[in-house]
């Protein structure tokens, strides 16, 4: 079994190389925008790509917190105790940073 | 007088240097990002940098559009006629774009 | 002429009616959802129709800020001076309150 | 035991009058934005209120989300099986709402 296929304590790396390739695809975007400025493009079409960059980093947040609650949240409400109850309070924070972000 | 005072078409690039450096730091994130995901951090700290990067990606939209409604769009409504109106709808476009991504 | 066809010194006199019903379609959203709580429906509907009054709440703001920009903030300009800075800033405060909640 | 005290089968109940609190207001905001389109306020103090607004909804949403998860998704998630799946399907489907809103 290779690295990238093996589960890890964190539940995600089964999907880790999808991550890593939506996070350079992100990582792209950062660059195209300094090239944007760079070359002082039309500042309506910045803030389109600012958008989309915005997007696809919420659309990876939204499928981290998926797994997260998959794996370690039901992990630990099945374990129960208060280990159950710091993981829900601690998603719960991670989803009200992320609506409000 | 260097090419970062000069005062460019779109309006922005006197303070062009200051949203390169904004968004080297994005793209940096971008990197760091990769990297929790490589070391298969904790779920909760990799969304807690995502909300950072999203905010600075916000920060970064809303100065460049601060900026674009103070030149573009009141040098058009100055002008006035059909050019003046079609500013400000991609104005309330992008706007809107901003709002619900 | 009667008196929501006349133009208010605010400029969006002339959608009144139209802004004035979709309130009130978001008043009743409200209710609707105390009506939820008190019949204790299911927690996942309900979170339903709060993205729904959130989306109709939104679309009114956007709506509104476009007959700002395009009635005070465009006058103001034409006529330049202090007050057309204070239009803009006040126009670009309203935007990144909308942008952040 | 009064009923507004009981265990409900979703779990909220307990804060059950506090959340008909925060709608009812929610409720009088929807109304008093009406009153000042009705009397055409200065816009830029309706889109304040439409925020602080969109921000009680998001409260009120994010709260019952949390108690969403520590009731249905937990419970389902200590049975196991399809069901546990489902329901954390639509949480993660209602917290994309949510953000996207």
């Amino acid at each position: 079994m290779s690295t990238t296929e093996s589960a890890g304590p964190h539940g995600y790396i089964h999907r880790k190389d999808d991550y890593l390739k939506r996070l350079r695809r992100i990582e792209g975007q950062a660059r195209g925008l300094q090239r944007m400025v760079e070359d002082e493009k039309y500042c309506i079409d910045i803030l389109t790509q600012v958008s989309a960059m915005t997007k696809a980093l919420q659309s990876v947040a939204l499928g981290l917190l998926e797994e997260h609650m998959s794996h370690c949240v039901v992990g630990a409400a099945a374990a129960g105790g208060p280990e159950a109850e710091q993981k829900l309070r601690e998603a719960s924070e991670a989803i009200a940073r992320l609506v409000r972000s």
